[in-house]
């Protein structure tokens, strides 16, 4: 049995509360057991200059820990000066791991900031900042939508994202930190909605992998992550994504909605 | 009447929510209207370099603002490589505020550090910041008590802070964002529980100020100031603070939780 | 008595030389006692990004001491890489002080730049600043007068500074540096020619004061700036400021200096 | 046909030169195709500030490409004042692949810094610096085999990597620049001389993969690595690792070249 | 004689191999002895922001080691987050020796940027990245001829670089890293096909120098930099140089080639 | 004739005012014409990192000017967050001259720092640098003496340095800033009491120069630094310096000095 009572395929238990800060376009406070980030999605009418005349938007993300989100105070990235290079991979992974479900073309030059605050770490969360980080991007462009800017959301598919790895013997899904400092192995993976991969980042530093046990821990993946984008479509009940319309039982809760 | 209805001489909401971050020795959230720091306290086992061998302890602050705290986003202090000069003021006021209150010599060399992290932003963040590190500080040190470190906890005075200003014809108390573009002048205040100063920073950038408005501006301040220390005393109400001793009905609550 | 034998309420002699720095478009060297500090103003034809087209000018300052204007060498900022808290403060001050008394729509989209560096420190070195950097102003404004550029000097009063505190017992005007280090209370006091304030920023680090100690303080202070106003006005005897108009005396002065 | 000509599943031309740099404890020039890599690695007789009187040893890297490798020339990390996101994930990536193989707490404390820099590029840097840090480590350990400090090297297994992606239909071995532009999927593979995996890191950023898909391109990554551990071998032909003991043929041709 | 048997008056072996990176418009690998630098020059269409708009060229240099380009390792300046001041010095030492043959107003608003990396030092890198930087400038301004942007080089010299020093009583040529560590004069010199001087610096730290030693010294560099013309001659035989219009030989080699 | 009057071996006035501020333990304010720099010697009982344990001393400065020493307004550096190549290389030039003439392994393991801000500049700042700062360590080492500490100053000679150049046709001494402009030919020249060469560096970077035009500069170099050595002996005409011991005119009145 795992540290804390779990399932070796059990999520811990995950909340999403939207519009967490009054004054972004979109923003969440995702709560996966005790890791909690503030998601925020802030939308600029221009693109960063290598994207400058290209006629696309653009995704981009940066991730920060508050000093004590801990169990030991870490020096600020501000106060050091420099941006470490764990924050540099993470916050490149989240930008490009959202940009693989979004319609750039259709965005015109816009850019869509998200920032992903951990206030509280207990291991995941890079993976935690992905889901949440999804969920403030669509409340953003949701916003577009409903001011008249953009006809549709443009997205293509939903995307989640968590960890899983090797713990003493076992495969286990979403590590948290106990679990983390003494897996062997550890494995982020980010999918879409429609089960492919768009992040495989598996690392066996302590000990190298076998190819079953990649097997494993990926079919443990794809579990925790329908169970992620369950809780994301209904953080997002108010908004229809446009994949999603065929999906008849969502659109009657819209349309309901709306008569009310 | 004030744009959100209030009295000159009135406070916004104000509410603290004690052990906010679970990993901190210290922690508290705290609302003031909209505006949300999250204060944590750490403790560390030494004191800066230019403090070695004196025997005494320090009190640190750091102060920041998440991106999206505000109206629009403003680019991390980590991304731009330094920090800038009004976060740096931020910061040595509040560290400077609280050593006012502590028996620094009572303390060993040991450091607190409060760190003040605005997760949201609407006006007074400065002041917010010193009310709410201030409960979070007394939550650490009363760990050590706890534990045995200490005998008592090496506080002398309660503190708080307000900031008061002309707005318009009017001299008012707890200025919101709006109020505060719009203030000609504008007054932080940090006093202790006995009514004494601590800091007085008053500036009439946009029109000087005569000495009737800033004994207007002080009444205000004081006023505020002792229903922050209210909350705070309400906050803390399971901590005695040695220059309570002869607050005689805490004294008997006190007694009383532990009897239960 | 003090420890140089000034009385509590006496000023250190003080010498203002104008155009110190022959390539500046004003610049003077203010001593204030053993405090000495360079300031020059440059006149620059365009604001900084976040003025651009609103048709106003600006005023910004910066403050920098000679590594060795202190009793023991401090490094310099350009080695360590970054300016500090202290010195940003500091020139933060001295700016929002001069923009305070300047009437910033009538410079057109022009910059002034007042740099002031302590070459040797004494105590006192922001506020001596303050009171230098108006000459320097003054002298740079009065050439753009006469250049034809504008009509007359865009200010419309005197402003100087001085520092107050409490050291022992003493209520004391114009600390020494030696002073200074010894204060329970330090105040610095920017007040305008016609008595009002610009900025008050008191400290009561190592022990706050009453509302008594603050009266006295401010009443020393007011003596102190009347002295140093003085002091400006015979450094600028050769300009005539628009506020001073209906000073006859000044007038005819003037007049009979250009008739010689 | 691939753009150079090369069938699905073939590496380019691999070629390595041992000690290129006279001064380093072990070097090599690793070429893969036209991507070129110097590798040195530099013994150094302590550990970092976090591993101290752990008694274990540590393996770091660092990662850098000339200005003109590229097509266009890339200004210097130094002079932009600092490292960027993709040489720190590199190095990252680098530092702890090597580390998996080696016993760390048999090398005493002593750091191994393995610095990888790219002198002419065309895809394929980062796995062209793992495979070539492996060398040259190897022939730093081996100088403290020879010179008595340490009994026998302390590897467990060989390592190499290579890239793997989806261009266009197909499933590629070993993309070249031109390929990596255009590829939809992008996969970096180590592994070890036992067939296990160390890292993969695959992105989809341009359309997400399937698991069939995966299935591909870890099979050529397999093929890729054993030719290039081939490589290895051929040239670390004078050393003997501890766990080829068993592998009869290399043992009497090092006894042979010594009888020699 | 000397530590490595050379007469005083003798250069060690020099080997210039052009078109060492494919990439760059022009490059060469220069080894003096096991001194080795990659030179490179590349072309961009625009020039740095103070020399806008004056319809003139710029050419400037870069200069960087690899971190085992020494016999013990040295931190990366990209690392340390700035460039060092021994780094500087040489940069601007190389750019301004290679602006003093070019006609930079006849080269249109473009930057050439050389990039001298030492991938292996042993005294003399300065010298041996200007004489090297010369070989590639050529290539890259060949290159714009050839493509009809220029109707000719835009030189009026050769230009090539050798250091002298006094070690012990002897005045010697080209001194590797053991001589320069042990001389007491040390002077780098760089002087045009002509004979005349560009750049002389000279340091007498451990003893100042006499102006007969001056002589001898400069004597030395004289016939040193003949030499390594001769050199770069050689490996720029494909080149026809303006300024050897009337170097009869060469025309007709050159015109034989084409005939070819 | 020179723009300013002065034949072509002619220096500016020269003037060096000592103890020009009070903290530092040497210190002098050096004028040649409009170029005016203040000069302080600190002493510190500690030598830097790679120094220690040597046994020996060492010299080293800064060097600054302030921002509107110069026609224009020069940006701070610490406001540029880093030190310039001009800067770095003036400041390694002065440390380097001034080790020159001093018993290091005298000193003891101290550090002098020898700071040199130039408050106005009109050319030749780096040399009235080295002149100046020569002044204040004398007096630095001189406050050594007297308190016992060392036994003799720890000089083998006086120091100083001009600058020469070509100006159109003629070869000048000691360049004023209009000068120097428009200078072909730009050497700076650091010689001892006893004549030698400390320091060559010259540039030919619009001209090359000849050996003869060589010969002349340094000729010119010659006297004008005779004359900067005879100012330094009359403004330390308090002190003794060892080498000087047989100069008896001096040490007769000395001896009187102390009689009266």
């Amino acid at each position: 049995m795992r540290v804390d009572g779990r399932a070796n395929d059990q999520l811990r238990p995950v909340t999403i509360t939207r519009n967490y800060i009054k004054h972004a376009e979109g923003s969440c406070l995702i709560e996966i057991g005790d890791t909690k980030v503030i998601c925020t999605a802030t939308i600029e009418d221009r693109v960063p200059p290598f994207m400058r005349n290209g006629g696309k938007g653009w995704i981009t993300a940066e991730y920060s820990m508050l000093p004590r989100a801990t169990a030991t105070r870490n020096p600020r990235e501000s106060s050091k000066g420099k941006v470490g290079g764990r924050t540099m991979e993470i916050q490149r992974l989240i930008g490009r791991a959202l940009r693989s479900v979004v319609h750039l073309e259709a965005m015109g030059e816009r850019t869509i900031w998200l920032d992903c605050d951990v206030i509280q770490a207990d291991g995941g969360t890079r993976t935690a900042s992905i889901t949440g980080a999804y969920v403030a991007m669509v409340d953003a462009m949701h916003k577009l939508v409903e001011n008249g800017v953009w006809k549709q959301i443009p997205l293509h598919d939903f995307l989640a994202a968590t960890s899983v790895g090797v713990v003493g013997e076992h495969t286990v899904l979403d590590l948290n930190y106990k679990e983390d400092s003494t897996a062997t192995v550890d494995m982020n993976v980010v999918m879409t909605g429609t089960g492919k991969f768009v992040e495989l980042q598996g690392t066996g530093e302590d000990a190298p992998f076998s190819p079953e046990q990649l097997h494993e821990m990926l079919a443990l993946a794809k579990t925790g992550i329908e169970t992620l984008i369950d809780n994301q479509k209904q953080a997002l009940s108010h908004v229809m994504l446009p994949f999603e319309a065929n999906d008849q039982n969502k659109e009657e809760t819209l349309v309901g909605e709306k008569n009310v």
